[in-house]
C-alpha cells in the first residue's frame, strides 16, 4: 500500500525513532512532525498535551498515512488509549515495545523506569509491566533535567553525572537490573547513564522495537509499501529552533532534506 | 484611569516583575498573561516568537489594559519594537530598565550580560547599551541550561555550581564589574551566581526598575488608577503545568487567587 507512516514527538527526540524505522522498513515513506513550536510536553496537563498530540494526528491524517507512530513517551503515557478512540487506522506507541523488552531482559524482576514528570505521573509503564507480569517490581522516578542536558549536548560532562547520579541513586539501591529509558532524548545519555548504573543493568530503548511492531502490523494488515519507486521522506515542525540542524543530526545520524515549519 | 496594567511572560517567569509591580503601584489592577503551554522561548526562532507575542497582546488589548509590560526578555530582545509598532497604548520591555541600571552601576565600563539564545544572539542589550555608553565594553553569553536548573529548584546543588563555573569563566575572565540578568528566571540562582562571580560585581536584575518605569509612564500620561476600590487582579495562563502552587508561589511570593488557562 503506498501510503506514508505518519510519526510525530513534541519535538525533535522522535527522530530516533525515524532513524529505527529507516534501518527496519527502508522501503516505506515517512511523514514526521516535532511540535517544536511548543515542546517540551514533560511538565504540561494530560488536558493540553492530548489536545496538542489531537492536532498533530488529524495533520498526519491529512497527509493519508496508513499508520501513526507516537514517537514520545509523554504523548504515549499520557493519551494513547484517548487518542486511539478517535481514528481507526492503526496507532502504535513506544511504550508497549519497550515494556515487552525490559519484561525479556530482567531476571530479578526487579525493573526502573525513568522519564519526564507527565510519563511517571501517568504509571503506564508501571500498569503495562504488572499487566504482563504481576510478580514484577517497578520503579519509576522522573528525571526532568534529562531532556535539556541532552538537547544541549552536555551528555558526559561533570554536571550531568552529578545529576544522574542523583536521579539513579534509588534505582541502584533497590537493586533493579533492567532499566527503561521512557523518553526519546535519553538514549543520547545512554553512555553515562550506563556508567552511573554500572554493566550489570540492562538499558531498554523502545526505538528498535517500534520498528519491529510497525513493520509486523504492516504485514498482518498488508499495507506494506509495494511501490517501486520510494516516495521522498517529508519532515514537517511547528518551529525550525535554534541549533536545528547540530539537534536534528545528533538524533537522526543523517541531514533532512524536505522540510516544512507548519501547524 | 480604572483599566488594568497588562503584564506578560512565556510562562512563569514574569512573575518576579508582576512582584515588583504590586510593591511599586499597589493601587493598580494586573491583567498577567503566562504562555505556560509554549514555553520556554529561549530556544525558538523569532518568527515564532513574534507570532506567539502578537497572539497574547491580542488577548491583553481584548481585556482593556492602558499599557502592556512585556516581562519576557526573550520577547523584549527580539520582537519589542515590532510589536510596538502594532498598537498605539505604551509597550514597555524589561531590556532598557536594566541597561540603565547596568550603566549607573558600572565602574570600569565592563557589562556582562547573560539570558537564553535568542536574547544573546538579538544582540539587544549589546546595541542598547552601546547606544547609551558608546565607550562601554560588553559581553554576552547564552546559558540555556539555567532556566530549567530554576525551574526544577536546583538553586545552589554542586551541579548548578558547576554550570555556573562554566557559563560564567569567561565573564570573570574579562574583569566585568557588571552583569545583568537577562531572564525573568535568573533571579532565583542570585545566591549562588553571586557566589561564582565574587562580591564585586554588581547583579543587575530588571523587575524593580520595570516597576519604577511603569509608575513614571502612568504619572506622564496622567493614567494612574483613581478607582476608590481596586478591581482584582487576574492572572491567565495557557496551561495549568506540573508543579504550578510551587513554581508561581517560588516566584511570585504569595499564591494567585484569581486563575484561569486560556488561548
Amino acid at each position: 500500500m503506498n501510503k506514508p507512516i505518519g510519526i510525530f514527538d513534541s519535538g525533535i527526540g522522535g527522530l530516533t525513532v525515524v532513524k529505527a524505522v529507516f534501518k527496519t522498513l527502508p522501503e516505506e515513506q515517512i511523514v514526521y512532525f516535532g511540535d517544536t513550536a511548543r515542546v517540551p510536553y514533560g511538565n504540561k496537563s494530560t488536558l493540553t498535551i492530548k489536545k496538542f498530540s489531537y492536532q498533530i494526528a488529524q495533520f498526519l491524517v491529512s497527509h493519508d498515512v496508513k499508520l501513526i507512530v507516537v514517537a514520545c513517551n509523554t504523548v504515549s503515557a499520557t493519551s494513547l488509549d484517548w487518542l486511539t478512540s478517535h481514528y481507526l487506522l492503526p496507532i502504535i506507541g513506544v511504550i508497549e515495545p519497550a515494556v515487552e523488552d525490559a519484561i525479556k531482559a530482567t531476571r530479578n524482576n526487579k525493573i526502573g523506569v525513568i522519564g519526564t514528570r507527565a510519563t511517571i505521573e501517568s504509571n503506564a509503564y508501571q500498569n503495562s509491566i504488572l499487566h504482563k507480569k504481576p510478580n514484577a517490581k517497578v520503579y519509576s522516578y522522573p528525571c526532568p533535567l534529562l531532556v535539556p542536558l541532552a538537547e544541549e549536548g552536555w551528555l558526559d560532562s561533570p554536571a550531568t553525572k552529578i545529576i544522574l547520579n542523583d536521579y539513579l541513586a534509588p534505582l541502584k539501591k533497590k537493586g533493579i537490573d533492567t532499566l527503561i529509558l521512557g523518553c526519546t532524548h535519553y538514549p543520547l545519555l545512554e553512555n553515562t547513564i550506563r556508567e552511573v548504573m554500572g554493566k550489570n543493568v540492562t538499558l531498554v530503548n523502545s526505538a528498535d522495537s517500534v520498528a519491529k511492531k510497525v513493520k509486523a502490523i504492516l504485514h498482518k494488515n498488508k499495507t506494506a509499501s509495494d511501490a517501486k519507486i520510494k516516495s521522498p521522506n517529508k519532515f514537517y515542525f511547528s518551529d525550525i529552533p535554534r541549533q536545528f540542524s547540530t539537534l536534528t543530526k545528533n538524533f537522526l545520524g543523517v541531514k533532512i532534506k524536505y522540510i516544512k515549519t507548519t501547524l
